[in-house]
């Protein structure tokens, strides 16, 4: 099982969504997170006075899934995450030594 | 040194809690995620207007423990998290190749 | 590569951003996460009544790393994060089998 983590862009959700759908991927798990680093935030105005934002918002994606499936899951997302301008994102890949699903019991390749 | 990621459901989250503090389970990290996926959210009626939420609601327990004791977590959290209606979550078991605790520098099983 | 997670006090994220800039980490995620456990959070006054937090409020800074990065990132966080009181907060440590940056296809130490 991998546990694959992709940090895109808000602005390419729907596409990478989308995409994920069209390879069979079923489910996954979304966050907001924030990127900090050397290509700083927009400056915004924000109630009448201009802040730097100081990071950029992006979003997180977990996809669980089987190892034979993994390399294409990347693949879809980064075609799909890509605008080819600095800040498209970062997709790594984890092993996961185990997953459950928690309503049957049912684990590995099984559960995802 | 193993990292449990499970999620669960919100309605489940005090019965997951108090099953982890009566094995021992000090400590862990929550956050709220978002599930996406062919199982819809239902649909909301907000401020008077029906929208479809898109998401399921769902909280991530992130649990970081030594290999033995593993796999008990995951059966508390399994048992004390399955309602049997689709949708009860799943959990995922990482492995942790280094662990600190910041205060006191301890690490391995020590800093769990 | 490494994926290095931090749970830091939000009161040391300045100091903890700086140092990790020092030794060249020039990218990280970061998310608010709560901590749950036997160290209660403080009371509360909100809206006129006082309510018990429950958790306590932490940050996530999640870093990606080559492997000989990986133990000078953890010593920097560890330095910059501690207080020396209870509740500084935990480091862990996780492998990444693969790393892509989604604009250009690098992959492994070239993409973070
Ligand atoms: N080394 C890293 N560790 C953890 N998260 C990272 C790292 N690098 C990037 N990220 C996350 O990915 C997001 C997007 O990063 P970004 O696309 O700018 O990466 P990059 O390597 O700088 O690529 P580019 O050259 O295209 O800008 C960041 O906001 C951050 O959340
Ligand atoms: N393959 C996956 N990758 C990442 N996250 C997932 C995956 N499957 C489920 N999740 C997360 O777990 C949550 C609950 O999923 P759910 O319980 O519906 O899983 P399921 O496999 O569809 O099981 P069930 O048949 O009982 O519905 C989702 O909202 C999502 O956040
Ligand atoms: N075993 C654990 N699993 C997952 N997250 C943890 C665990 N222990 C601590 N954390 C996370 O780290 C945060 C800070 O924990 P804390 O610093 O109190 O750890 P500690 O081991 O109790 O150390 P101390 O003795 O210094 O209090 C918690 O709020 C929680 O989010
Ligand atoms: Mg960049
Ligand atoms: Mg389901
Ligand atoms: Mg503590």
């Amino acid at each position: 099982m991998k546990k694959i983590e992709a940090i895109v862009r808000l602005s390419r959700f729907d596409k990478v969504r989308d995409a994920l759908a069209e390879i069979g991927v079923k489910f996954f798990t979304l966050q907001d997170v924030k990127g900090f680093g050397l290509q700083k935030g927009t400056k915004m105005v924000y109630r009448g006075s201009v802040y730097d934002s100081d990071y950029i918002a992006r979003l997180q994606l977990d996809i669980l899934c089987s190892d034979e499936k993994a390399d294409e899951v990347v693949d879809v997302i980064m075609k799909a995450g890509r605008t080819g301008e600095v800040g498209d994102g970062k997709i790594t890949v984890l092993d996961a030594v185990h997953c459950v699903r928690i309503r049957t019991g049912e684990t590995g390749p099984e559960a995802v």
